[in-house]
């Protein structure tokens, strides 16, 4: 059977996260729905990150196998036809045919998600779940310069979510950028892969930071203490992006 | 009284525009409705621009009078207090004392409008109701060049709705900007002041140009025809941001 890469861009506000699941609609089910009316083929989607309810991706990516060979194009335009028709939030960027051991999620070498947060006095009205409201002024050099100290192998258990799967702790953190445009803070992360929240555990804990109430060794101390407890606030779920995945070339 | 100056942003998206109505919630409604619950004020705004439903704004700009004499930063505070708490998609950038000559719609003496377009064969999902999306290649150097026919003072009957209530159709037209970054095509639009549905107009109408449906000689005989039936399609509002207005110094 051929396989297919998606490359998938979501808004997650109104979904129950990536996996399919008993209660609430999710992404994943939005795309197998769609699959089902385009081909009437009951498949199963593997993707390179399942994301949370409210977090959002500009490319996501999933495999699939299909019966038959379509062409790529015609696979995501007749995908888009029924996402659109069923006023799903979700749409394919891309579809490329690749090979059967492409795994969207295991064959990954890559992960990079980027954090938006809005750091301003009055509440955000056009960016509302797009980003994170910050009112207090946030110091992005001292966010920036204690995130460049998390860098490397690592224990990650103080930014871990207690329902984490994974079968370690230790990640390697390859980037943690922080940078300012106007009122716009992003942060951008990237790894070979990430534990659940992490992210968003890095973004609270940067946000500490960032206001004044933690300096640089006290977000070294954090990491350190390989504790949840010692994990600051974890940042909502409507500011985060899985902006890319990258694989080998195959 | 003392007269007060707002900056306001909104999220066009849940409201029937901004003027007051019967049937719909409005922008309007729901900064008068934070105000009487800040001051017991029943009081009826001035704004320098009526957006159409699904509109946005970054900077819409209004006056009203209060009987109090507030601090302008507290009026700015408790008011988004309230519209935050009453789950509106509608902030207060800024608020200023302002003399009482000062009139938010006469006292204008520039508005600038944003239209923003996906330009990219997939649909769009995170930016749904944020722009709008066409799928064929812009031709956005054409679309420039097109536009800058336009600049000056023109009849701009075409390009105005059936239902406007200006006085004169003839407008002056300072800038019509048509620029690309990546997939996002921007156009910005200033004038003195606009016609009903104008810069929705003049963008439909450019996308036409883009396409390569019109050339710049279609464009000025749309223009000139001075005939709403040689309009070309109008662009939809969740595309459209008033970006700001600007004043004389008070």
């Amino acid at each position: 059977m051929p396989r297919y890469k998606l490359t998938i861009e979501y808004d997650g506000t109104p979904y129950a996260g990536w996996q399919r699941q008993e209660n609430g609609h999710t992404v994943q089910a939005a795309i197998e729905q769609a699959i089902r009316k385009f081909c009437g083929e009951n498949v199963t989607l593997g993707a390179a990150g399942r994301t949370d309810a409210g977090v959002h991706a500009l490319a996501q990516v999933a495999h699939v196998d299909l019966t038959k060979d379509w062409g790529a194009a015609k696979v995501r335009d007749a995908l888009n036809a029924h996402l659109v028709m069923a006023d799903e939030r979700v749409v394919i960027l891309n579809v490329e045919r690749v090979p059967d051991s492409f795994d969207a999620r295991f064959s990954a070498t890559a992960r990079h998600y980027l954090y938006r947060i809005v750091n301003r006095r009055p509440p955000i009205a056009v960016e509302a779940n797009r980003a994170w409201w910050v009112s207090k002024p946030l110091d992005v050099e001292a966010m920036h310069a204690a995130a460049q100290r998390l860098l490397g192998q690592h224990d990650f258990t103080t930014f871990r979510a207690s329902q984490c799967q994974a079968k370690s702790p230790v990640k390697t953190l390859d980037r943690l950028d922080v940078t300012r445009r106007g009122e716009l803070v992003e942060i951008r992360a990237s790894a070979r892969s990430f534990l659940h929240n992490q992210v968003r555990s890095l973004a609270g804990s940067l946000m500490e930071v960032g206001v004044g109430r933690w300096k640089a060794d006290d977000l070294v101390a954090a990491l350190e203490a390989r504790d949840r407890a010692a994990c600051g606030q974890v940042a909502p779920p409507y500011g985060l992006y899985l902006i890319g995945v990258d694989y080998e070339p195959f």
